[in-house]
């Protein structure tokens, strides 16, 4: 809850696929995408896991709606993210022509969206979808600030993590 | 040749696998990776047939030599591709830390190397790659544009194509 409004159901559910991930040892990012209100994709990261630097859990995500729904464009889709896309994830929602983002947490570092490359905001880019940021930030922002406190303690003995 | 010198071999092959895929109808772009001087992963874009549309590629080469070697980091790697990378490709290189990128023709329309969102020069980018445009463009460029020309005529029925 933020000032008293539940979160809606698909950013609880990638807030959930992302602490499942965090327990894994990946990076806790969750996402899901929806089509006509209806869930036809949810990832978390699975970069460490595979290993794979492009298996991002929008990416991901991405690919199974793509599957799912037999198209490449997923143009009546709404992606939920716990953390704002990079942007590797960014370029590839403006593929898909998802129509609306929403994102949690802000990514000053890493981000792609309001940060660093803004993928969006070039007159070249094809493809803009609707942008909401901020929806289950603090969830999120807390979750990442844990995983990585954690691991700098060296808690599961593996090297530090500086992104994704 | 250009100017006499013939293309490095890698460059080669990265235009053959994009004919390649321009016979089967998808846009002709191909890509190969090198890991201290052999190649271990290629690839061209497979957006159409799969369907996916983050499977350009860069992205399925970066993904196949993570797979081949192992590892989430192609740091002793080279990336030859017959086209300037997108935003979202340029993104996974900088993941996957490869240390130097080829890339064939400009694109100034979807490029996000030299163009658009340019996505090595921010101060937030964690890794740039040495970086060599032009190699085999003439070639990359005349086959791209046949390409088009050949789907704007409806030659094979299908509708045009304006991208990736």
């Amino acid at each position: 809850m933020i000032h008293g409004f539940p979160l809606p159901p698909p950013m609880q559910r990638a807030l959930a696929l992302a602490e499942a991930a965090g327990r894994c040892g990946e990076i806790p990012i969750g996402a899901v995408i929806l089509h006509r209100g209806r869930i036809v994709a949810e990832a978390a990261n699975e970069t460490r896991s595979r290993p794979d630097p492009t298996a991002h859990a929008e990416l991901l995500a991405i690919r199974r709606a793509a599957d799912a729904l037999g198209q490449e464009r997923l143009t009546d889709c709404t992606l939920f993210v716990t953390l704002e896309p990079c942007a590797m994830c960014a370029g590839a929602i403006a593929h898909a022509r998802l129509a609306v983002l929403h994102y949690g947490a802000e990514d000053p570092k890493g981000g792609g969206v309001a940060h660093g490359a803004r993928v969006f905001s070039h007159p070249t880019c094809h493809h803009r979808p609707l942008v909401y940021g901020g929806i289950g930030a603090e969830r999120s922002a807390a979750m990442l600030r844990r995983f990585f406190a954690e691991r700098r303690v060296g808690a599961d003995g593996s090297a530090p993590a500086d992104d994704q």
